[in-house]
């Protein structure tokens, strides 16, 4: 179930403070130019640096294992992992008998029945997006022309992002985000209805990210209190351009040429300074938790080339899936 | 492509004024109890009646095909559909030419290349849902006790639905609405992280619903104006109740014990009888459009029952999962 | 479980008893002419009627419900089905406590706790494979201008079947079969290795047909007993053809451009009209059975045209993975 | 599509003279003893050392990159991987103008467009099965105390197995071989009929390994000669014991309690001392290929503990799909 894809099929593996992660991809098209070099400009935009984010430096330099032969994808399976230097430690373990509120802590103890790796989150943790950083810089190369940018629009709901962050920062505390992401240059036909719509594909990717609580396309939440007469985006071209783009590029699941526009909420990260009430398992009552160490106050920062990264995958496996039963589109 | 689900899977077929419509469900367990009496309630709030949604009366009666035997599932493949009694008319043809805005018809033409079938929306049509809404009632009988119900909160931005639907109709518009759902119940130790996360199986399927524009859990999109300390879930219980649900229910991907709470936004209806400015393909130029008949002032009416289906299964594939991998829950 | 394939998908559904049967096909391209009559003549094939195979009237005539409009598919999920005149009888039940050697009435009753259909076999039944004839023969338009052609090499070891199944028919006993079927025109280049392999794919889709218990490729278990320098096929052009064909078209899990040549063997029917011994169940002791009723003495007369669907619907799936990942052939 | 099973998943990535080879593994549960020294004895047996196969010897020792802590699943995604100590040659590079007769080479050529990996033979070398033979030792432990054994029957059609690859070790040829396997233990309703039968789970499995040509079950291709009364086994216990096993060990596609048995036709090597004739590409004419250095004169040897991987990573993905939808058996 560690799949996203049906074609272009992208697996992640590893965990936080284990010897390594990485990421699998399936169905890559030989003859594309694929090297370490061209993956470190997502990979470093992911591990941010900005204040607001963790400082905790991580090493993540790619290795190509198998895939690519001289600079070119070969058609044989990828796999691009790094190793992590981070040890596992055993100051997580005290999380297993007092979960922190809004982490995965809980959940991990009731459905793996104790057996999940602990330390710094494991398979939960945020690095795990790594994965899915690198093969969306591969799948970047499947959908060309297309671009694929994300930004972040606010955090804690201010568009001054650095003075908000300044000032959780000084709190103790944490923020979410609001990220719009826009895929131009389309083409129109992509995506299978119903129920593997251009939506359905993207939000499927989109909610792998962990954090994520909220994905809108294009006027979103807005057109439940709009008329039809508002939203319908009237049709100004032959090619079906429209003067307005309230649909968000999308019309009955399938892209219409316009650029594709989504926005996600990112929450705050759950991990804060601020003392935290929640249960204590093993004495099987409430308790004050205190989170120590550095931690990002602002994950949404990091967030908008992981989302470039999800709407590039779900993207490319829509343009393989039409190459498939349609030859292609244009 | 047309498959939702990953052991309980779900396909529909059919076109809106072709023969007939329906679905094929495999994966069910042997030894419910399933008839089409116990469809028709699902069945019946799909269709709709109320004011605002369209006064064509649709012969839905379901006829279980296979999979069934003496009102119990055998294990076999289940094929229920039902007869379509609008017989495919020309009136159709001519919003190729003169595509609809907000449609899909101009997308259908560039992506099959003019061999989809127009008449009624063929199988972009809103009835194709029927399939779901029938799969959803029996999702519902495996995710027992869990209960997945939904309403509208709202249509135009008015919670006072009936007034604002009186309003559009005399303007010969549309409207949108939000639609609240909430599965309770519903154990904690549900989804796949990463890539099949409660979040990604349930937006997949919600998506997978003509109109549905956005989605978000628990405190969704207010979650990127929030700090960390408010939108934590304080852990109560020692089985993880919390004493409020900013998190919809779900941390990491998967479900905490708590309601599963989702909102999505539904856009107005495409078809209103106001005058529509759009690209004449035949004539090369700018056109006005003008749609006769009736139709859905506010399809989010009608949406709830769909929504409880998709949740339901989402929810049912990732229990069958659950008890494939860790052997079930609790 | 219930399909077959990856991108062109095959889903059966019914029982031999119950209502009707049918296919669900999904994945299939627009523009391919479809209708009735085009299925009729591999229906046909599959229904026999020669001495040897059961009289019993089949009404297979099917109706396409869905995915195909004037006669051309449209690019949404094909439907086909047919309805059934046998109707459920208590005939069957008592094989769910006196279960007939070599059938599946035994391992239902355990996999599926008694809620199977036994009527006619149920969903086992050989009926079901009308499902498969119908998608294997709009799966041959996918692979044009490859053709397959299987034909029945010997019944009961004897090339002389006719005379072979006169014996068996006097003696109340049944007897299997060796197909064999040649794939041509097939280009090089299909087939995923390692694990979507022509060989993999095949006999995935040949395994789905009751009654088949081997199958081999090129010399197959002759290669067994050879040596390299017999068994490899000398490279005489350019595009890689062979001097001979001990491969059987396939190196590395790729086709080569040779001719695809493979053996099946079809086991004996099991119901015969020869008393058998079997356990009794309700008795809880050994029992004699003596099946009534008119039966196929030579199930393998009939199996050719199905072993054509279910190679034809293999190499269609893969012609339309290539076409996804490598851009097509050629 | 480099992926077998559907909820036990077995993704293989490297090439044989590459970085490494690995195989990453999903849907394993949480709370099974795995680590490296487990791993080794099926790896060892898969090496070989015997005579008749090549004396090179191959760096094998696994790393558990994730997925396991402390020598138990986590229910994380498993990665194993082991690095290569052969580097790229150029040595391989003048296969891509003189294909090999029986190899890969023509055919990865035609299908790659010049991009595949040639060295070793890259992703089709042999050397790609550890990654099956590690999953299967994990697979072993799900189907517990279900037992997997395979051995070699005959090699080069005969039973004296050593003095047959003496034989052609001195003549610079090679042999194919006859492999048997057979599972004991295996609870009566595993399978998915019809199109994940037992029959084709396995065959698709078995297939997926290098130089396999045919596969039968139970009594396989004789079931084609033989007469119903000869192949139905009589039931002689209560829970479906049989006193004759023509049926391997599977009716109608599902288990039926007793031994499956299989037996695996292996092809002779294709890399021979001995001259050969071949195109060749670059002068477009035929020529005379001999191939240097050492290699296995019989692959067969190896391919027991390959089969057995094969066949324990196909019970276990039914007996996953089986709890999934069934609860389990028994």
């Amino acid at each position: 179930m560690n799949t996203l894809g049906k074609i272009f099929r992208v697996s992640v593996f590893g965990e936080s403070h284990g010897p390594g992660i990485g990421v699998l991809i399936d169905g890559c098209p030989p003859g594309l130019d694929i090297n370490s070099e061209m993956l470190l400009g997502d990979i470093d935009r992911r591990r941010g640096g900005e204040k607001g984010t963790t400082a905790r430096k991580e090493y993540d330099v790619p290795e190509i294992v198998s895939g690519v032969l001289k600079g070119v994808s070969t058609g044989a399976p990828l796999m691009i992992m790094t190793r992590n230097t981070n040890k596992r430690s055993s100051d997580y373990s005290k999380f297993t008998s007092i979960p922190r509120p809004g982490h995965a802590d809980m959940v991990t103890r009731q459905k793996y029945k104790g057996y999940a790796d602990p330390s710094g989150g494991g398979y939960f943790s945020g690095r795990l997006t790594w994965g899915m950083v690198v093969a969306g810089a591969i799948a970047r190369l499947i959908i060309k022309p297309s671009k694929v940018r994300a930004r972040l629009l606010s955090a804690g709901g201010n568009t001054d992002v650095d003075s908000e962050i300044d000032k959780v920062l000084r709190e103790g505390d944490s923020i979410g985000g609001l990220v719009e992401c826009v895929a131009s240059g389309v083409p129109a036909g992509l995506g299978e209805p119903l129920y593997y719509s251009v939506e359905s594909a993207i939000s499927h990717a989109v909610f792998s990210i962990p954090a994520i609580k909220g994905i809108e396309f294009g006027s979103g939440f807005r057109a439940a209190s709009m008329k039809g007469s508002e939203h319908n985006d009237p049709i100004i071209s032959r090619n079906g351009r429209t003067s307005t783009n309230n649909a968000g590029g999308i019309n009955g699941g399938i892209s219409n040429g316009n650029d594709i526009v989504l926005r996600v909420a990112v929450k705050p990260p759950s991990s804060i300074s601020k003392t935290q009430k929640t249960w204590n398992i093993e004495k099987d009552e409430m308790d004050i938790l205190k989170i120590e160490g550095r931690h990002d106050a602002c994950i949404a920062l990091r967030v908008p080339v992981i989302i470039e990264a999800a709407v590039s995958l779900a993207l490319a496996d829509l343009t393989l899936i039409n190459r498939a039963i349609y030859g292609g589109i244009g």
